[in-house]
């Protein structure tokens, strides 16, 4: 294998990629329902007042104010009812002098009235209310516009919808929302030997497991997985899928275990782009390259799917947060206790699984890592410590940061 | 209106909540790559070994081990390469002393080889290999099982699925997963000013925001929205509206403007089922009722959209979650600082939401809620305090906790 010219520093890859990648600008119209977690493309202005009419606030006596100057515990003023209306009606009638209208929480103020009587103030009398406080114009009412003005923009650009801000366009009576588009990342093992879940495994064949691995964490950072399958050790199909797979906004290879694979493609993405690193002071992830092919970012993960998964959580997932317009989402963090000594190597960045568990409440990470190729320590990890690259041993009890794998 | 019976705390209410929610018991199988965040309805079991065969770990010679005894720099045993074994391929030809086999990371061990000599550790030499170091037996082998045997259970049930999971379940060689069917929440707003997005709006009328907010906060705490639409003040259609809602595993009624609504919902509740619950001591959410009608829950939540949510935040958000058999999810939380006094009302939890802002490196809370009908205090928070039902007070600078909304 060709020797790495440098590994560089595991922040400095993470910065080359992040400067490295840009937001994707295609915009698309979801419904409203479907909305959760996107992210605006357009501010969001107001076609209409909020609320739309000026409503009562409470339930009670829609009045003109002066009508009731002047009443008290003890001198009740009497107003004849001449109707009553429920939110969503709208009474037509103006009111005049010495009249009122029962009213309804919700319901469109009346002509003529402008202040609501509450119904604890007051009793019925036959077609009268006894009204016994008196109330100042505007009392009880929420007057046209007063929330938002037609016109107004309620959310900027950018901002990433959660239920609240889904409200907010429902109450202008959108039903949809433009939003950007989500990056589209095609993943695409190589190595002759992987073969897709579901079918036979003839002998020598393993199945195919960072595609999977990589789409749900392309999915959870707000990008769609396009899954290509595998992709052989020839350069005419490395190239055909490399064309294919440049159609879409992102794309991320993993490993090739076979002998020269790897150089092949690297070879492939050189004279086609241009590699920003190859080769990272990390554990696992050292063979990790980063490119840029006709500007777009090209990953180059390890093919063992414990190695593939990490280098996906502190290299892919940002990207793909950048260019799904998301801001960095930090992991579930929490202080454990580590249940023996690790050694680690200096002047890499070390990631070790671990599983944690609670014993005399105390919270215990116990290192499940055996090695690169294991599968069980995948089934359970349920997070990772980081060992930084100037530290060569973390002692039994003491205490680590564990990163949980959240779904 | 009918006075409330007796407030009970927050506290109380949501332990009655979640004690009467249930896990669905139904399964439902999904494609591996759309089971991201799903729960595990049965114990995945190996039907394979894991490596599924004995392979090489490096890249190198596959050699037997005894062959190397003895080899040295300065005095290299020399093996005669009678073949070439890349990742996916099978070499069918055992070998025989003094024989070895060119071999890649991942290809199968061929027959009568016993370990692989790293290629550092040789030098080519026409059709022979140089070995400078000897192996033991098993040395850069990865046994057949080694990771994982045939018939051993690899995940539980229950087990949520996260990228790292849903890859041991691929390793199996499984493209579909056994999960619990989500939960499926019907909506239905009261009120007939109430209209769906998108529609005119008459006057009078306001648009339906809390089925969209509800709706959402369900789709996040892992259930399936069913919005049914606006339910009128109208018997029959009250009932109706329940008997198809009760197909469903959760009903989610909000609030009603309208005189009298509420009261005939109730009504109508506590002849088919037992009420809980009718109020709470939280601000807003007060008028809150809980019922169980034919073993399943129904929510009465407020209908001013700020109440709604932040109800559904409080009570929906972890019932939803326990009938997804997904574990109670933390609100993410900030230390902030209050920009100005807030009162509250002793005796009821209050939630305020706020905006966060950073200023002078301090991160600081403004309170945002204008009144409970206004939309713009969703618009402009992005998140809530929680103020005790002991405390009428806090002043401006005081150290508050910040849940944050979540997308």
């Amino acid at each position: 294998m060709r020797p790495f010219k440098e590994l560089i520093p595991l922040e400095k890859a993470q910065d080359i990629i992040i400067r490295s990648v840009n937001p994707v600008e295609r915009v698309e119209e979801v419904p409203l329902e479907d909305s959760l977690g996107r992210v605006l493309a357009e501010d969001v202005v107001a076609q209409i007042n909020i609320p739309p009419f000026s409503r009562a606030a409470e339930d009670g006596y829609a009045v003109r104010a002066e009508d009731t100057f002047g009443a008290g515990i003890h001198n009740p003023v009497k107003l004849r009812i001449i109707g009553k209306v429920d939110a969503g009606e709208v009474f037509e009638t103006p009111i005049k002098k010495g009249e009122c209208i029962e009213i309804a929480t919700g319901a469109p103020m009346p002509k003529g009235a402008d202040a609501v009587v509450r119904v604890e103030d007051t009793e019925k009398d036959g077609n009268f209310a006894l009204i016994y406080s008196p109330v100042y114009p505007g009392r009880s009412v929420a007057p046209e516009g007063e929330d938002i003005r037609k016109g107004e923009k309620i959310l900027e650009k950018g901002t990433v919808l959660t239920p609240s801000k889904i409200g907010v366009v429902a109450a202008i009576g959108n039903k949809k929302v433009k939003v950007y588009a989500k990056p589209e990342v095609a993943i695409i093992p190589t190595g002759s030997e992987i073969v897709p879940p579901g079918e036979d495994l003839a002998p020598g064949k393993i199945y195919d497991i960072n595609s999977y691995t990589l789409a749900a964490v392309v999915k959870k950072a707000g990008g769609l997985p396009r899954i290509m399958g595998t992709v052989e050790d020839d350069e005419k199909k490395i190239r055909d899928y490399l064309e294919k797979a440049l159609k879409y906004d992102c794309v991320v290879f993993s490993g090739g275990s076979s002998v020269g694979t790897k150089d092949l493609l690297i070879d492939i993405v050189s004279e086609m782009g241009e590699v920003k690193f190859h080769g990272v002071q990390v554990k696992p992830g050292k063979p990790t390259w980063f490119a840029i092919i006709r500007g777009k970012p090209v990953f180059g993960l390890p093919g063992f799917p414990t190695s593939c998964l990490s280098d996906a959580y502190i290299f892919l997932k940002p990207a793909v947060e950048k260019m799904a317009h998301l801001p960095k989402s930090d992991s579930k963090r929490v202080k454990a206790v580590l249940s023996r000594r690790v050694v680690s190597t200096l002047g890499r960045t070390q990631f070790l699984t671990v599983r944690i568990e609670k014993e005399d409440g105390r919270i215990i990470a116990h290192p499940v890592f055996k090695t690169s190729g294991a599968i069980t320590s995948m089934a359970n990890a349920d997070g990772y410590i980081m060992i930084p690259s100037n530290v060569d041993l973390v002692e039994k009890g003491e205490e680590v940061e564990v990163f949980i794998f959240e779904n």
